[in-house]
């Protein structure tokens, strides 16, 4: 069996993400205690350069302590690597004496162990470990990094709507989430009652309309003389032009290096301020961005998210026992469960909201949305009712 | 002595107010058991409306609750009244048959009750709690909600400085802040060692330049290969303009019904996004605003804040019997201690950053400045150093 085990990190960072990788690292080193453990920097360029840190030398406590640190440890990459990339990924684990290659990261990372799969002709197991905030993997039930992002989305629009009970206003943040709107759903995880924020919320399996949008304010400002707005990033309107395109306009809208337009500006912040000034003239209006924060923020990382996230990268050594795969969390009707499953159903594919999760309007959650949630995200804090 | 107290909060909420009428509230039931105590809702405005809630009739476990609760849950109010609104809220209290008014707020609530003091003739005991997150009340080593708001800001940056060492760029984050620089400063609270961001900070007591902040960047990127900043909302060019109207303009820019410039919008967000596409064409730039996260989030309370907040409520109770003042915490070389001084001694002023606390430079804390936030602002978690 394999002597040699490559991890890597790759997208976006998550509170657990590193839980993964010290799972892995101690599962590797029950199993086959004299193997080496190559952790890649900045995840295949790591691999592609051979910059590696020797993860089987650390103690037992270190790797604890790692785990328990947000972000990714190991550095990360965006780089989803093409065929002749791949080649240099491929010797450089060849070159290390790689008998597998544990990538944690969303369906690109999938996308690529299944390229370097068909590429290495079965020298080398390829496996998947699942991670990201936007929990847009098919196969799973949620992914690891998503509950800690979900628990601080939650905690912070309870916060936002008790400072909008204080000073009442429009209130808009806008939540990671290019595709999927799960995300941006668990800001209604901690609402206190039927009175509470948020009381629009707007994902990206629904189409965005401006004008629609201000009757909603205003209709929610009669109703509870404030209004606060969960808004995912990735919101588009009915012709499928993201919001931040159809208002800047395709020529002016900055796009990254793989041509997808460029959501985490601030424009997508001024086109709300813009639609609340127009359609709400003189109502104190605030839009915010949550940022970064939900991916790592230190006091909301998940004792569940964390456990999973280790659990994972457990299971990781064992799909590469096996030759290779995708962990995944599924859920058995009582329990989360990990199982393996082929890389080809979970690379480049996105999980979207289900449909009955959403209510007829589209800006709320329905019984079974919020029954998923409740599930994920359960109330961590008890708070009282406020007298306004 | 008083049978009816009132007690209101005023100004932006944090995330201990709640504990400063539970304090009162608990301590008059203590003192005087047959005292009728009114919270009025939105501060003076539900003094001069009547709008009352009956504090006196809750049990003390609901009382704790509510104290435990973020944001101000009476209701606050930006209403700073002059000389008529005042003759309506003492017209309001006299109804309420109230012998004395407890206003929980910074320096406008100091001052607020300075007015009605003189216009009451000695009736009516006019107490100022104190409470902002922006730390810049004189009199007061620090102020309630700085605590909790600061742990927040830490925690903040330790954890994007932490995604960013994983995924290199510039990250700048606007820190709420209009004159003090106190809660950008504790960005810097939690940084793991010399490497760690922010690597800048900028504060409204020392003039900022567009083109010496490109400066600095290119030289932390140099060094640190990212480059992580914090800046206060408030800052300002040489001449005393602030950043915002300085680069939107003075007729463009947004006001307050106070004339204030608006500093919340995502002109500022903005402003750096354009200085960092001009001065690093191509790099990897990221500006979010903190917003109103610091001054509520339900998790980054700080016990010590909480309770010092609780007791500056007990110390009003103490400072109505005195006849009134204002309650400020003061730091007697070894422990933080409460007080009671003039009202004119806190009303219509502000505390700025100590200038000792600043670096040559302006964008680090000196030893001084350090030992200050590792006083107030503990470290709460412990991380591990990343591989990257």
């Amino acid at each position: 069996m394999a002597e040699t085990f490559v991890i890597a990190q790759g997208g976006g960072p998550t509170a657990v993400i590193n839980q993964t990788v010290a799972g892995a690292t101690l599962e590797i080193r029950k199993r086959y205690p004299k193997a080496r453990v190559l952790g890649a920097r900045h995840g295949v360029r790591g691999v592609r350069d051979g910059d590696f840190v020797v993860l089987s030398d650390l103690p037992e406590a270190q790797l604890r302590l790692f785990g328990g640190t947000p972000s990714a440890g190991l550095g990360s990459t965006r780089d989803k690597p093409d065929a002749a990339y791949c080649d240099l990924v491929l010797k450089g684990l060849q070159k290390a004496d790689a008998q597998a290659f544990i990538y944690i990261g969303g369906n690109d990372t999938s996308g690529t162990q299944q390229i370097l799969t068909d590429a290495s002709g079965g020298s080398i197991a390829f496996v998947h470990a699942p991670k990201t905030i936007d929990n847009d993997l098919m196969e799973n039930d949620h992914t690891p990094g998503f509950m800690s992002a979900a628990e601080f989305v939650a905690g912070a629009f309870l916060s936002v709507d008790l400072d909008f009970r204080a000073l009442p206003g429009v209130y808009v943040a806008i939540v990671m989430g290019r595709h999927a709107g799960f995300l941006t759903a668990a800001s209604a995880a901690w609402r206190l009652d039927e009175e509470s924020g948020p009381h629009l919320i707007y994902v990206p399996e629904r189409a965005f309309s401006v004008s629609r949008f201000i009757d909603d304010v205003k209709r929610t400002l009669d109703k509870h003389k404030r209004c606060v707005v969960a808004v995912s990033e990735g919101v588009q309107t009915a012709d499928g032009t993201s919001l931040v395109e159809s208002i800047v306009g395709p020529d002016k809208v900055e796009r990254d290096a793989h041509g997808n337009v460029k959501l985490s500006g601030s424009d997508l912040n001024r086109a709300f301020e813009h639609a609340l000034a127009e359609g709400l003239p003189g109502k104190r209006a605030r839009v915010d961005a949550l940022g970064y924060m939900p991916r790592g923020y230190v006091g909301a990382i998940s004792k569940v998210d964390s456990q999973e996230a280790f659990d994972a990268g457990v299971h990781a050594v064992e799909a590469a026992a096996r030759g290779g795969g995708s962990v995944a969390l599924q859920f058995d009707g009582q329990k989360t469960v990990l199982n393996i499953v082929p890389l080809s159903s979970v690379a480049a594919k996105t999980r979207h909201m289900p449909d009955d999760f959403l209510s007829a309007e589209g800006t709320g959650l329905t019984e079974k949305g919020m029954a998923y949630l409740n599930r994920l995200v359960p109330k961590r804090f008890e708070v009282a009712k406020p007298f306004v």
